[in-house]
């Protein structure tokens, strides 16, 4: 598979019924995506709640998502643990995975800097079947996966690209400008798509694309085209929901609103749980006040 | 089995050759602590490397240590994940684990509040056949479970005490002071073993154990006994020795001193590495600087 | 005046009416605290919000308080610019000062490590005409004097103390048992006067003693009586009221706390606010729990 | 005077000899500034060491900086006391101040929210004789102002601007397209330049251009040229560099910059210390390394 990691990707929820795994309601979310021209999927992106996950839900999962679509299916597999990270990749592979969505090895903080990171991933790189995407995320990791460290590791032949999810443009701008040619640096949340697009991002993995994918597309046709203004004031309108979505009301958020614009979020799955009747309203306002909702 | 979390634990070191376990050189470490009067041990805490072994390892071990003690053989099986949560803890008592220590779960850092730590600590210990012990790290898991979440938890049957990994004393103070009759808390690094033991900790569960086991039991004792200068000094030596066990030099630096001490440490894991040669040197002049080296 | 620091110290809040000082009212409440075997008192310390006094503020309140006791008095003189610090710490001693308490400097985060404190506190030990109180207190700063700092800074015969506002036991006990002798280290909250006292600290200046003066001592007087399970009994009913007239509520639930068990706390100053109405009936809860309030 | 919040300000620094201020070395470094076509100076932004500087130095610098140019003078002017804040800032526009540039108040973290930011902007902002321009730098106070409050203050009609010192593109992007029409959004780092004038920036006030102001020129003018390849190119080279200057080395490697390039840094003031043999020759590399130094 060659390396096509442009364009828009929704990271997608996980949808539970009585707290067990529903994949009807979460392949019914796919269909209507397909439609759409977006680039692929993520499973088990932080948003996916892949930390609630069993291996086995994991896989069959995989395998649910792998029949309704032909497009690219970037998978969720890192952890801690080396051997795991290792096993559980090979195994997405076997189920039809692509590309291997690989999360920082974080618990032991204060180790985890250029050298750990490049004994991990370097490691990890050369034991798995299928490309690896570094995925930087120090808001749910405390770590940070330094500039020079990504530039090192994007000469490994089998680490193709790095999903972003600081809102940091100038690192964004730094690490497009100097990785290895052919390594792709997507962005991780809707809030820098423009900005990271216009800096040297090539697309977006973002929670926002399962309830707005064509919005978010369009900022991404609109800087194509060169049509900032247009691409600005769509992101305008696009940031206060991204918000809401994320860091406001997180997973349950981002669930609600998939079912207040006619997806299939469903409740977060234990410990979290779903927004309540105030934040519901509020959740309702921000979507019509940014007239996605009427 | 009884509650009987007083005293001191070695929260034992994992023993790794060429990046494999070795059980051997694990427990010739262990048949060394017997001799001792420790009140059990610790598998699987945080610098037990935890987070790098797989399912499988963590079996293999409990076994391997089962067999060399009839002591009080505590376990880490917590993960973000519910469903791994109670399965690995029920596996863990199968293979003769009596307590299992819970990490907090800590993924979606803003809602690890009150409720989704009731939520999940109230649904594992209501699945598990072995009591619990709730463990609060906050500087691996960059979340801290609250005083008032503690005392409410402390009521659940099958939550029978706290790992407190912090060097908060008023925590100790006001945790001890509230919670339910026969929860006990477990001080969770040596530096506030002395503060703690007197702010009404019952005992420790000390890194350091694994290679001052004698010293930590020695603080422990003259606090029972009252004497007060006797245990503060004490303290006070092993203060710089367990700063370079932990945050200064991690858990490489734990094993090192280990290893110069005569147990077994060993390397870390990968992606962690051994000290280099100039932190050996730094190591050993804290040892003799305390008069625990030559 | 020789190094008498131990005991209690209650560092005074400032009183306002209108937002402008009303020494009437700071005099007598001190007149109240004369009454009682306290060792003296803190003027603009963080919570007398010394940052919102101005220059000629200060030197009122310093010339309106010297004239109500004999007891040391320590000031406040301390900001980022060595030569401003020197200028008002002279014209503090002018009024009649007898220590002065000097916040670490913290604007540049980064740079403010081992060689830049030592260069700040050198320099201002060594140009001013009273002894020098180092003051570290990293919730407000973000920045934190290592413990070898410390020790170093003690050697300087003009820098004869510290007070120290965080509640890391280990760092009390690392402190006091290795500074130079003669040099003394006051707590500077109440949530760790016991296990402080009991690590080597010679007293506290504390929040509290503006409400509970004669509680603060008792645990004092109790700890030098060796009357342990009294002094952590009180500890333990001061711990939740302290956290409630600091973290929790600030400087405006501290001043209403005051009002409510008799002193004159009043208003904060802008752009501060005073408590509202159910933040107000939170507190007199808190203060009922535990006895201090019927 | 009308609201140019437009183009390229550098923030000067404040030239030291043996610790005490020398105007006519700083004076010479404007003198070479004002044959550029910079909008203006910033006068004791943070890197120009405004902390460390009494209220007598900063009335010299800003006379003497008055006598060389007819450009915008903004003036940083805040602290925590609205008192001395006001009175500052009249004093400065006594002697020739265009702009008050007034950093957030931060002293009691916790308590600097939307409420509070409100009260003290808004009572600063009335009580003083030139335009407001609020300063956001969390790197340095560790506080934030919240979106809404500046949307909020940007209503107020003589607050008239933001400099934004943080790297986050959504925020620049919010706020510009939601404050009241006229309200100006400058970024206050080189590093977030490009992207910001892209997402609704209107100039910079940049540590950098005490360096490379044609560079930093140069970027503005592509952005307003639509040129923006030739932007993003130099905005690319310009950020190791700008990394250096601010976070790596702080002051000191700004100054030692100045001095590489033809300026007149010299050394920053105490505590600050210059840089080391080694940290200068790593700082020529990164210079080389961008092509600013042969």
């Amino acid at each position: 598979m060659q390396n096509n990691l442009s364009g828009i990707f929704p990271p997608l929820v996980t949808v539970f019924e009585d707290d067990e795994l529903n994949l009807d309601r979460l392949t019914r979310n796919v269909r209507k995506y397909e439609r759409r021209d977006l680039s692929g999927y993520v499973l088990f992106g932080s948003n996916g709640e892949s930390v609630f996950l069993t291996r086995d839900e994991k896989l069959e999962i995989i395998l649910s998502v792998r029949e309704q679509t032909k497009k690219s299916l970037i998978v969720g597999t890192g952890s801690d643990s080396i051997k795991d990270t290792i096993q559980l990749t090979n195994e997405a592979a076997d189920k039809g995975a692509d590309f291997a969505l690989i999360i920082s090895p974080s618990f032991f903080k204060t180790e985890m800097k250029h050298h750990a990171f490049l004994n991990y991933y370097n490691k990890v790189a050369g034991s798995v079947m299928i490309p690896v995407i570094i995925y930087n995320v120090p808001k749910f990791t405390n770590v940070n996966v330094e500039v020079e460290t990504i530039i090192e590791l994007s000469k490994h032949p089998n680490i193709i690209g790095l999903k972003e999810s600081t809102e940091i443009v100038p690192r964004i701008s730094e690490i497009a400008a100097n990785v290895h040619p052919g390594f792709k640096l997507i962005v991780g949340t809707a809030s820098v798509l423009y900005a990271g697009l216009i800096s040297g991002a090539s697309g977006g993995i973002l929670a926002l694309a399962n309830l707005l994918p064509d919005e978010c597309l369009k900022v991404y046709q609109s800087v194509k085209e060169e049509k900032l203004d247009e691409a600005l004031d769509l992101q305008n309108r696009l940031i206060p929901v991204n918000k809401a979505v994320t860091n406001k009301f997180g997973v349950a958020g981002l669930k609600a609103a998939m079912d207040i614009l006619g997806y299939d979020g469903g409740n977060p799955r234990l410990p979290l749980e779903p927004l309540n009747e105030a934040q519901l309203i509020e959740l309702k306002m921000i979507l019509k006040s940014a007239s996605f909702l009427e």
